[in-house]
């Protein structure tokens, strides 16, 4: 089966080539990172995580970074998933940096044992760029708007 | 010696309150987080980081949400120790929070033995509102900057 029939039976991160495959948000080799897990929809990709209770930030909240890590690397898989649902004849899932990102913290995202989830689109392409918006929620009331702009992987990070 | 005699002498963390001291950014009694250390230095604030391998991104560079994760934690360090010298009648180092934060990622961060060293200062004061801009460099060359909007923490955070 290719891709393009498989991206939707697995997380996208799956997907990404080995050398791709090792950040410590949401890589599938990174055994001491945070794995994020981000399933494509179609138009848009959805996540969900489980906080630990290290990723304290204010008592009884999830620290802010940890907010901006699954924003960042969601977008990603976002920007990624939909260059390929565009590209018909692209073979390999593309992997997107970010540009930007801005994170909106309207309300303090508890930590607790529910999950944070998130939901994510691509507003706008042009060239290498893809503009992504994010919102992360938790019990039903979002706490945090991301909005990213990722840039196709050049061929060298030089 | 009270605060404001000190607080140039320890990082800014030391002088958190207990139970705003657990952040995994930067909590000094979150034993299993970064324990960022931020030092004031009159008019900004500036700390070193380093990065462990784990926190790959794309191989051979650091991954942005620990980009994000330091910038954030910094510029609440440098709200509140700037804060604490505009007010002489304070005596415990305030707590903030952070509203907004925009991270940009002008170069990507190199992934190595060298530190990430952050500077950051407060531009605009408004109510409980501070705004700090960050900048992150590695090896003499800024690889990323943030503009954060850090709101004074409110009694409660219902």
């Amino acid at each position: 089966m290719n891709i393009h029939a498989s991206i939707r039976s697995k997380p996208i991160q799956h997907f990404y080539l080995d050398e791709h495959n090792l950040c410590y948000g949401c890589g599938q080799h990174n055994e001491d990172g945070l794995q994020l897990k981000s399933f494509w929809q179609g138009e848009k990709a959805i996540a969900s995580f489980n906080p630990k209770k290290k990723h304290n930030g204010i008592p009884g909240f999830v620290y802010g970074g940890l907010v901006a890590s699954l924003i960042d690397c969601h977008a990603m898989a976002t920007a990624a998933a939909d260059h390929l649902a565009l590209h018909p004849e692209v073979e390999d899932l593309p992997r997107f940096v970010t540009g930007t990102m801005t994170v909106r913290y309207v309300n303090p995202t508890p930590l607790n044992d529910e999950p944070l989830e998130l939901s994510a689109r691509v507003t706008e392409r042009s060239g290498r760029k893809s503009h992504v918006i994010v919102s992360l929620s938790c019990a039903g009331k979002v706490t945090a708007e991301g909005d990213v702009i990722a840039f196709h992987i050049p061929e060298t990070m030089d």
